[in-house]
Formats: C-alpha cells, sequence, structure tokens
C-alpha cells in the first residue's frame, strides 16, 4: 500500500509542469556546458565546470530514478527506446574514469546529453520519429544508389589506382572520392588528374553525376508525393469525421428510401 | 475644425498616385546614391553627391510628417512596424557626425534606405510578410538541425582542436566549419586533414551531411506541403463562395424536403 | 491573279513535310558547322567550310522568302517574333565583313543560327514560351532578391573595400561577389579574408546566405504551387467536358423539377 | 515428353524460393569479391579470389542456363531485355584472355555483374523502369538545355581560346568547362581568367548559369507535376474500384428511375 501510494506520488512529480521545466532547464544548462569545455578555461572556472558536471550527473539521475518509480508497470519503462537512451547517457556519466585516452571517450559522451533535448521535447520526437518513419519507403532507391556508387568505384579504383592511390587506392576511398564528386566539391581537379592519362574518362564523371542526381531527384519527388498523398488522406478523412457533412452514399440511402416510399404508395 | 481639415488635406495628399510615385522616385535615387558612394567620385562629384543626399533625408523627413499627419488617429501610424522602420530610418539620419569612426555607420544605416522600397511597395511588403509568417511553422525542424550543429560542433572542437585551431578550436568557429562542410564548400579538405590523425574521421562529415540534408529537405518539403494545403483550402473556399454552386449538403436538404411532402401527401 | 496562285503554290511548299525536314537539316548541319569552326581545320577543309557557310546562308534566305512570300497577309510574318529573330539572322549574314574585329562579331552572330532550332521545332518554342509566361510571376521575388543583394553589395563595398578592392571595389563587383557567394564557391576564401578584420564578419555572410536561400526557396514553391494548380484546373475543365458526367447542379436542377412535379401532382 | 518434363522441373526449381535465395547470395559474394579485388591482396589469397571468381562465372552460367531450360517457350526467354543483359555478362566472362591489356578489360566487365542486383530483386527492376520512362518526358527540356550549352560553348571557344585553350580549345572542351560552371565548381577562377581580357565576360556567366538553373527547375516541376497528377489518378481509380462507393453518376440514373415512376403513376 505504502509502495503504491509512494509510486503514485512520484507520477504526480514527474508530470508537474514545474518539474518537467526545471529538467529541460538542466539539459539547457548541460548544453551550455558541453559548449564551454571547448573553450580554453581559467583553472577556477575549470574547477567550478567540472562541479557543475557532477551535479548535472547527480540531476540527471535523480529525474531518471523519480520517472522510473513513477511508472505503475516497471516493465513499461524499458518499452520507451527514448527512457533507455537517458538511463544508458546517465549511467556512462556515473562510471570513474581516470585514463587520460578514457576521458576523452567520457567527455564525447557527455556531448550527447544535448540530445536528451530531443527525448524531453514531444514536438521534437515526434518530428525525429516521422523522419525515421520516411526513412524505410528510401530503402529501395538508397539500395539503387549504393549499387551505382559500387559499380563506379569498382570501376575508379580499376581504371585509376596507378593515378592517384590516395583517391582510388581501394574501393573504399574511391566510394568517398565519389560522394566528394556527388558534392561537386574541387570534382574537376579530380577528373582533369585522370584525363590526362585517359583522355575520355570526363564520361566516367560525368554520366555518374547524371545517374546519382536522377536518383536523388527521384527520391525527393518520391518523398513529396508520399508526404501529399498522406496529408490529402488525413484531410478527407478528417473532414467527413469533422464536419458530418452528408456524403454521396448519404443521398443514395435517402434516394432509396424515397423510391421505396414511392413503390409503397403505388401498391 | 482647421486641424480636421489639414488633416484631411494631408491624408487625401499622401493617398494621391502623384506623391506616390514622386516617393518612390525619390527612393530609387536614393538607393542609386547609395551605390554611387561606394566608387572613387570626383571631388565636385562628391560634393553634389552630399548635398544631394541631404535633399533625400528632407523629402523623406516631410514625407514622413505629411503621413503622420494624414493620419486621423495618431497612434495608428506607430501601431504600423513599418512606419517606425521609416521614421527610425529618417530620424539616424538627422543625427550629425562629425566623428569619422561615426561616419562609417551613418554610411551604413543611410543604406538601409533601400529597404524603403519594400515599405513603400504594397507587393513587397505582402511577399516579406507571407515570408515571416512561414518562419514559425519552420521553428522545431531548426531547432532540431541547431541541435545536430551543436553535438557535431561540440565532437568537432573535442577531437579536433589539436589538428587545426583555427577550424576547431571552440564551439563557435566549429559551427561555423560546419556550415561550411554543410554548403560543401571545400569540405574534403577539411576532411582530409583530420583524416590524417583520425582515419575513419570521414564517418563524422558522411553522418553530419546525411543528418542535416536529411532534416534540411524535410523541411522544404514541409513548406510546400503546408502552402498548398493553404492554397487547396483557399481554392475550396472560394469555389464555394464565387460560384454559388449547390452542395451536397444542399441536394440532402433537398431531398428531405421532398421525402416530407411525399409523406404529407399520403397522410 | 498570278501572284495569288504563286503565294499559293508557296504557302504549299512551306508547309510540306519534306521541305519542313530539308530546313530543319540545314539547320542541324549549320549547328555542326558551328561547332566545326572552333577546332583548329586544315586549310583545304577550312575553304569547304567558308563554303559551306555561305550555302547555309543561302538556303537560309531562300527559305525565309519563300515563308514571306507564302504568307496571305504579308503583314501577318512579322507578327510573329521567330519571323522577325530568323529574318535578322539571315540579313545579318549577308552583311559583307573585311574587317577583322568585325569578322569576329560575324562568326558571333552565326553562333545564334542554331538558336533557328528553336524557331523552326513547335515543342521547343512552345517549352520556351512558357518558360517565358513563368518569369513574370517571379517579378516580386526577383526585386525583393535583388534589393537584399543591393543592400548587401552596398555594406560589403562600404566595410570592406579596403580589406580586398578586387571583391569589394565597388558596388557591381560586390553583387558578383555575393553571387559568387550564393552559389557556395569559395565563399569561405572571401569570409576568411574579412574576419581577419572584423571578426564578426561572418554574420555578413550567413545572414546573407540565409535571407537569399529562403527567398530563393519561396520562389521555387512558388512555382511549384502555381503550375499544379494551373494542371489541377486544366484537369477540372477537361474531366468536366470531355465525360459529359453530370454535376451537382444538374442533380438540382433534377431535383427540382421531381419537387415540381410533385407539387403540381398535389394541386 | 520427357523434354516438357525436364523443362518444368527447371520451371519449377528456377521459382523456388530457396534457388533464388542462392542466386542473390552468390552476385552479393561476386560484388564483395569485385570489391575484394581493388585491394593489394596476398598471393594466397588472390589465387582463392580467382578461382573463387571461376566458381561464380559456372554458378551464374548453370542459373542462366536453368533459367533458359524453364521457359516454355525458348523464344520468350529473350523478350525479357534484363535476360539478355545476364546472359551477356556470363558468356563474356567465359572468354579466355591472356593480353593484359584484355585482362583490365575483363575486370571491369566483371564489375557490370554488380549489375545484376537489379535483374534480380524485383523492387529494383521496377524502380530502374519507372526512372527510364520518366526520361523521354524530358526529351524536349533535356534539347533545349543542350541547345543553351551548344551555343554557349560555341561563344566560348570563339571569345576565349586564346586566353585558355586548355579550358575553351574547342566545342567540346568547351561543353565540359561549361557542364563545370553549372555545377558552380571553381567557377569564379575560369570566370576571372577571361574578365582581364574581356571585363564585361561575367555576363557570360551569369546569363549561362540563370538560363540553365532556370531551364533546369523547370524541369523537375514537371517532373514533380507530372508524378503527382499520375499519382492522383491512380488514387481516383482505385477509389472508384475499390469502396463501390456511389458516383454522381448513380444518383443521376437513380433521380431519372424515380422521376420515371412518379410520371407513370400520373398517367
Amino acid at each position: 500500500m505504502n509502495t503504491t501510494s509512494l509510486q503514485q506520488r512520484f507520477m504526480k512529480l514527474r508530470s508537474h509542469k514545474v518539474f518537467e521545466l526545471f529538467v529541460v532547464a538542466v539539459i539547457i544548462a548541460s548544453a551550455l556546458l558541453v559548449g564551454a569545455k571547448t573553450y580554453d578555461l581559467h583553472p577556477v572556472t575549470q574547477t567550478v565546470v567540472v562541479w557543475f558536471d557532477r551535479l548535472v550527473t547527480v540531476i540527471f539521475l535523480t529525474e531518471i530514478a523519480i520517472r522510473f518509480f513513477g511508472e505503475e508497470n516497471k516493465k513499461d519503462f524499458f518499452k520507451d527506446p527514448w527512457n533507455i537512451f537517458d538511463t544508458l547517457i546517465v549511467i556512462v556519466s556515473l562510471i570513474p574514469i581516470n585514463n587520460t585516452d578514457m576521458a576523452l571517450v567520457a567527455r564525447l559522451i557527455r556531448v550527447f546529453r544535448v540530445l536528451r533535448m530531443v527525448s524531453i521535447i514531444p514536438e521534437l520526437r515526434m518530428l525525429l520519429n516521422s523522419l525515421i518513419n520516411a526513412l524505410p519507403q528510401l530503402g529501395y532507391v538508397l539500395l539503387l544508389m549504393f549499387i551505382i556508387f559500387y559499380i563506379y568505384a569498382a570501376l575508379g579504383s580499376t581504371l585509376f589506382e596507378q593515378i592517384n592511390p590516395v583517391l582510388w587506392g581501394d574501393i573504399t576511398v574511391s566510394l568517398l572520392t565519389l560522394f566528394r564528386v556527388m558534392t561537386f566539391e574541387d570534382w574537376t581537379d579530380v577528373m582533369y588528374e585522370t584525363m590526362v592519362v585517359y583522355p575520355m574518362s570526363w564520361t566516367f564523371y560525368i554520366t555518374f553525376i547524371f545517374f546519382t542526381a536522377f536518383a536523388f531527384l527521384n527520391m525527393v519527388i518520391g518523398i513529396v508525393v508520399n508526404v501529399m498523398n498522406d496529408e490529402q488522406q488525413k484531410l478527407v478523412k478528417q473532414k467527413s469525421i469533422d464536419a458530418h457533412e452528408p456524403t454521396i452514399e448519404d443521398l443514395m440511402v435517402k434516394l432509396e428510401s424515397i423510391e421505396a416510399q414511392l413503390k409503397a404508395k403505388s401498391n
């Protein structure tokens, strides 16, 4: 009985406006902290920053504990991937680190605390979910694009390896070089270099740019069309639910009832 | 009584076609003046330019005075942010400046007179308003993009600070460097430099480009969908208002009245 | 009577399939000629090219004469801007040129013969017309963009003239530099240079990029929405014309007639 | 009789799930092989790779034989362009090559085995088909763009040949240079070079960028509009087929039958 009331008190606390705002404030403060650490700080400031960092860790730990104990069914807590993410970030911050090499890793992990912004603001969480949901429908276009990249990378490292091993040494660096060409970043330097040996090698680059640009365009249009179709269907549904407007089907029902009445009268 | 008639005369004047065209002409002239001042001018021409500049200030002052006194309710004048903007630009031009340092500031402020083009042409004002109205709906996508930038900037300045302090010294310059990477401006130079120390650091750049490109794409599609939905709803409204076409609802009303008549007859 | 029959014979000739195909073939040949002249040619080939060039001029002259005399009303011929364009191109080719300086101009003008491709293929003519028709609706966005460019160019050449007169010397070169920044072409080189003197000058570039990108995006979306609205209205019209499908209005008319019959019976 | 049963057994085999998955696995393995060959391999590994390569060729040969003999009508097999492509790739791999120069060609052809990914996965085949189907509608825009490119290339190589023969030597390299300008790749370097001789030559580049950007934009919008119209028509069709919803036409039929009944009664 006692545990339940404690759980309910935690539940009340975690959905309290002040609690939520306080957590957001701490996350913003920890984000600023992450930024501040990239500057060369005065030793005194540095000590303050370290202590403030520990304070943020303690607050985060408390917050997650409250949210965990506030859950009616403890298993539900770990069903939300954001909760798992939050817990991991806090647990990792707790590991004591002395080794300098690991200190860098610890600092890097602390950077991901900024991502708690996304986990705490529902609108951002929704936005990210919708972004992730949009990915699978791109699956086959991305696969096709990867095949184009792979073939050109294999051709490139077969033909141009002797010309510039830094750019075309093996298939991995060739893929990177082709990504560079796709972003138009000094792609003519890459081309002019190979054109000295193979004067027709400009066809390699031009066709690659055409294929990837075309596939990319297709991908973008695919997303636009999908999103707009979804929107339109939502709109249509909304309309028929909201306004309780009669549909053509309703009209037909009404007409059939009139016809039945007419028939009834003639009999 | 006299003031009112004066106000009405001003009101008539300021909405007169010739007055409006004259003001537009003066604004264009002042814009050309701003351009002319960037050239090395003959001393005589320079004196002409200075005197012409003063003349423009006097005309602008007169124009705003007319528009202010032409307003029925003086408070309404300052409700329009464009009026405040116009007044500020003119008042700032009036401050006498001798100091050379301030002379530069004065010249810069005079440049913003060109913006009066926007405040005087209603179509441009509408266009700018619609641009500003489109901003809030981008709010969360921009916030998400900033979070991505911030995390990568923090990671970048933690990892790469020793490699190139000019590009990755602190979080501010890292943000600038990442913006540069997003515009694909010599981004491979930045990457190749860090790949010497961290051979896998290309993942840092590629994932960053993917995330920002994806968020940006999403933003653009969001705007397109929003604008098109607005347009469609406007079109639907327009249709039902303009053409007085009967709707399905009207048909239903008519059918119910026919049914009622049929029932009335059977009774 | 004789002239009329001649005119009709010309009219018949100019709309003959073989005549049209022959003209297209000559235009393609003249386009290839234009390309061939850019190569270093053997003196013999060069003579051939010069004579072939004269032949093309004669054929074009004959063709236009046929098209002119084939016109029923001679004034109508000059109502089509493409006819005027074709005539000008041919007439200019006829001017005898000895001076070397003018020879270059003559060569350049001959290049525009390739544009006769557009004037002869109806689909290309339609495409170009639709492109030109799309321009006016962009008018105000282009004006707004020019104002943004102008203000930044004035600011730039006021602030940065001392730093790099080649890039920021006067408002014209500043406009060109800003266009370069908008295309992201080595824009960081321009920025880093001014940041040495004004460390905060990155705000100048970032805000400029944001404003122009935003205005450009708005322009593109504006065109998309306009085009799609046009398409949709065309589709709706097409539907109601093609299929003779009854509309809601037709239903209402029918219902009113039924109601009238019911009333007539009750009386 | 015996052959038919054999054919049916092959047919059964080739549509068997395990067979399909095995072929996909071999294609992926051959793709990895293509990638592996771009690395400097240990002589032992190299021998393994060569033998594995031969094994893949044998498997592909067997697979195509099975698919060919599994076909009821042998002619149908060659009606599918993908089958012809698959057969060609395998046949070419069979040609024995000793000459070093041809060895490179053989290696390059083996790269195209990766394309068998597309021929084996139906979704990718469909995607590629839809990409290819989208091409013809772009025909005239691409032609217009080529004309723009051609005219500018002819002008460029006439005017700028003396300035930089590497970039503007003849019409072919000029076309390549203009493609570079269109991708904004160091286009200002090209421009500044010609501006030394012709200070107004920036108009050449700016107008070129405007024309191509405008034509490109038009092309993209054209595709978007086409795709969305197709989608919408598909949606409308789907709706009327799926839901068997009454249409306005059905309503009209019903109304006319009611009217007929009313008339029948009055008589």
